[in-house]
């Protein structure tokens, strides 16, 4: 039996790959047990044997999930781009610094076992890992040049990791997720939350307000496509990657007046018309520094697979959330 | 008054950096106190105001040390390659946790000023923080893709140190340094030890071991162009830095043959026919995975300036080290 940890298993994503891992199993494999790690648990979440209440900024929580060797570890846990920006030390601690001494105490117990636990760990970076200028599509080999706190302790973080595989003490795949749309719930502290909101309010009934232009292109996938690269990583042959671990994921590129048109596909113009413009330049300028589209040519080859459109993304969130 | 910090102000470049300080200040400027920060000094070393006995390790010694607000700050302290490569922990712990602690200790001090403290901090960065494949000379815009523990640590030291440039809670120059040749004093366990030691102990009258072929070509500056470089980077202005606070150092490119050649200039035939040819696989292997050659066109633009060649860096040796 294989023993699955998800950190950061209550949240949006962990809840789904959860879930997930209790219908379908991992890559056919259902002789697993998951384990959550999070601060927090929805009411009625995903079915797990282990729900373990602890925080990443107490070191001795990091120790004790190491020490108790799972087969494969998703590492999902962040504080969100806008959270980083605005506190500096709870940016640095969670995603900087507690995922060095995770990586650290994935070392100690790697040696204690004499070599003999090499875990499979898949960890989520961002294309926030990438600064601008970008060229019209970024290619695999684009430089760390992060303009964010969130992009730096993400980079520091696959830096890590790339050393972990290097060294052959765990099997290490970091996977640079695009913008995950359309979240469910509420917004949160992301300066992208307004993506999702603008297709999930109104599809919802609600106004929703989008602080930045229409010709805004972004890089987006499903949480159902998030899922599944997840899963897609925790069965890959890490030999294929070489000594870079990290891999930017396949998502669908389009311009926020192209997303319109996909709500307005699934839900008509009444949908539409609850979208109010509120221009908001702190947000418009944060946005302008992202990348808009990516040519993610080591990531298909090695088998990820995006949503074909953003209409498809729509209606992954009907389907996942509207339908009961 | 300006109060200057040099963390790793025991070892080899930090005690000669002290001396220069004490004989001609800073940037012209005398009036300034020098504190020195180590786990040991040598006897008789250079003068100080204060010499701080410490460990990075130990956190609260680093929180000690930022509180004291220092004007200026070199931080030079780092266990070498090739012990970061052997113990994974000291590596990681030091490089890596310490300086992301250092940093975020930075933003704590700042913010409880209002913003008043704004240190200038002079980071000494490396050349590992690039991997092969190289183009046959590096420029400015080279990806970080360290390939050892050591590279990956400084990586994630600089982007700390970008982090901290950008949001203006220091004035942050990272200096990535050449293989610092002719080092004084004895072997340390940096894989690059060798290069010292064929000229130094043949210099000194003692034979040498190569481990390497002498076609090896390598990137190198002596340590009095190192102290030059840090002060220069003291005295820059940051705004001319943009967002990347990393600069590669210029430096003189050359083969192991060319360098030999200079030993035979200064030193003649007898003092070459102390180096004995000792081919070392590991050393060879790690030493092939390195930088031979950079274009440091911003550094010179910057005013940075290397020594003039190789037979240069033996002179300075010998008038730094070998004339009483």
């Amino acid at each position: 039996m294989r023993r699955v940890l998800i950190i950061g298993g209550g949240g949006m994503v962990g809840q789904k790959l959860a879930h997930r891992l209790s219908v379908e199993g991992l890559d056919g494999d259902t002789d697993i047990e998951v384990t959550l790690f999070d601060m927090a648990y929805p009411e009625g979440g995903a079915p797990a044997a282990e729900r373990i209440v602890g925080q990443l900024g107490n070191f001795a929580d990091i120790d004790a999930l190491v020490a108790a060797r799972y087969d494969v570890i998703f590492h999902l846990a962040a504080i969100v781009s806008g959270e980083s920006e605005s506190d500096f030390q709870k940016g640095w601690l969670i995603n900087g610094a507690a995922f060095l001494h995770f990586g650290m105490k994935l070392e100690e117990e790697h040696r204690v076992s004499g070599g003999a636990y090499v875990p499979r760990v898949v960890f989520t970076s961002s294309i926030a890992v990438f600064g601008p200028p970008f060229p019209d599509q970024i290619p695999d080999d684009q430089p760390l040049t992060p303009q964010t706190s969130y992009g730096a302790q993400k980079a520091c973080a696959e830096l890590m990791m790339n050393d972990l595989g290097r060294r052959g003490i765990v099997e290490a795949v970091s996977i640079r997720l695009p913008t995950i749309v359309v979240r469910p719930g509420k917004p949160n502290l992301a300066a992208s939350s307004f993506f999702s909101g603008i297709i999930r309010e109104p599809l919802n009934g609600q106004e929703a307000i989008l602080p930045v232009d229409e010709s805004v292109r972004h890089w987006h996938a499903s949480p159902r496509a998030a899922v599944g690269f997840l899963i897609h990583a925790a069965g890959l042959d890490t030999a294929l990657l070489g000594d870079n671990r990290a891999l930017s994921m396949p998502g669908v590129s389009c311009t926020v007046a192209e997303q319109i048109e996909s709500l307005r596909a699934a839900a008509g113009d009444k949908a539409v018309a609850l979208i109010r413009h509120e221009p908001n330049e702190t947000i418009q300028r944060i946005v302008g520094g992202w990348a808009r589209d990516f040519d993610p040519a080591r990531a298909l080859a090695l088998g990820f697979r995006a949503d074909a459109d953003f209409d498809a993304i729509v209606r992954a969130y009907i389907e996942d959330y509207l339908t009961d």
